[in-house]
């Protein structure tokens, strides 16, 4: 038995706005399980609620799941990103330094990126977050796009899902056109993979507050930026000593 | 007495993570009411939790309220806008067609943009959130920060309040940079203003979900891609007959 989706709503919450927002973390292992449909279909009509300039909506959500594309697409990003995350994982010095020790939080981080993209080709849906252009490409297109992917992020969240925006699909851009008629001049701004997390989401890991919001004047952060208690800290970006590449 | 931040947890969800995401409309119209510094700090913490590449963390937000400088960031953009909206206004013919009658949703979207651009020196707070560049400038960096722009927007959602996300700020770049001390290199990404709904928040307008969602082959929706009930439809962008610009 189908279900008939024009008469079934959103799934009902069971996690709370702000709580989502401090708990979303970049799930990077699945379990081997594919998404019902209908768990798509909310996590799609959340992700595409979001603004857009003028509310043109200019975001289209490729959806890629166990097809015999799919599965080509999966594959070509694969090996594309095990090609881009060997050279960081070289360039960003994952493995010196603490790395070297295998329960350090670098090493475990490289772990977990070498799992991802070992696996990328198994990931239960990868979805492409494209841009159809109604100008020329600039920094600031970006704003009617990535708050629909945001939104795609926590609504699996709150939905029990988990997933990561990576650049992986970049250097094989043109196949994947090729591959789902994707038109020539539409972006495809992002990968999305999506599943049901093996691990778990949880508070965030950032820099302290006053790093991140100033007032008048830039650098200094106002009185009230002060982090709640149990916020957790981090280093920003890779390891340190890693070349901007 | 003032509160004590530190010890001070962010405040309780009222709404549950996909309403939210369903529910967050672009809040142009603000009651008169300064925002509280607790609030700003949950709103700002929790823009702060978002994704970014890496977890490099390059998003700045300049959080601007009623100090000297803040009144005259504000002011400086309230010129841009209302000069921007004049052009757009007449560019994308709100006042022809359906617009002639004052009771069409048409005119009644260019009455709230004309009383946003009026009355943007009155906003209870001006938000700038910046990129701080470690790489040259392209379409794909604001995967690093308007995910966290858009948490902003859901986080003032979350708890009562609304905002929009603008670029009138771009024709006094400049200007601002200099009253700001915002160095030279950094990308104002757009401008966020924030306050107290005049309105209200409730269901969205988009196009119908297979628009918007595709499976494999690109213009091609997926079996799946279907609203749920009471889903609110909307053209996309301008209204007819406007010119891109």
């Amino acid at each position: 038995m189908t279900i008939d989706l024009a008469t079934t709503p959103i799934c009902n919450d069971e996690l709370g706005l702000l709580q989502g927002l401090a708990s979303t973390r970049a799930i990077r292992r699945y379990l081997p399980e594919p998404i019902p449909e209908q768990s798509l279909r909310d996590m799609l009509w959340s992700a595409t609620r979001a603004p857009s300039g003028s509310n043109r909506q200019p975001f289209r959500f490729v959806v890629l799941t166990d097809s015999d594309k799919a599965i080509q697409a999966k594959a070509l990003i694969a090996t594309a990103a095990q090609s881009i995350w060997n050279e960081k994982r070289t360039n960003d010095q994952y493995d010196k330094g603490s790395g070297s020790d295998p329960n350090s939080p670098k090493a475990r981080m490289a772990n977990v990126m070498q799992h991802y993209v070992d696996n990328f080709s198994e990931v239960p849906a990868l979805v492409l977050p494209c841009l159809v252009r109604y100008r020329a490409p600039n920094p600031a297109e970006g704003a009617s796009v990535y708050p629909a992917v945001q939104n795609l992020l926590l609504a699996a969240r709150g939905m029990g899902y988990g997933g990561v925006i990576t650049g992986f699909h970049r250097p094989v851009e043109d196949q994947l056109k090729a591959l789902l008629n994707i038109p020539e001049e539409v972006f495809i701004t992002c990968t999305v993979t999506l599943g049901k997390p093996a691990g778990n989401h949880g508070p965030v890991r950032r820099r302290p507050l006053p790093e991140l919001v100033y007032g008048d004047t830039w650098e200094q952060a106002p009185g009230w930026a002060i982090d709640p208690p149990g916020t957790r800290h981090t280093q920003a970006g890779p390891p340190k000593g890693s070349k901007v590449v």
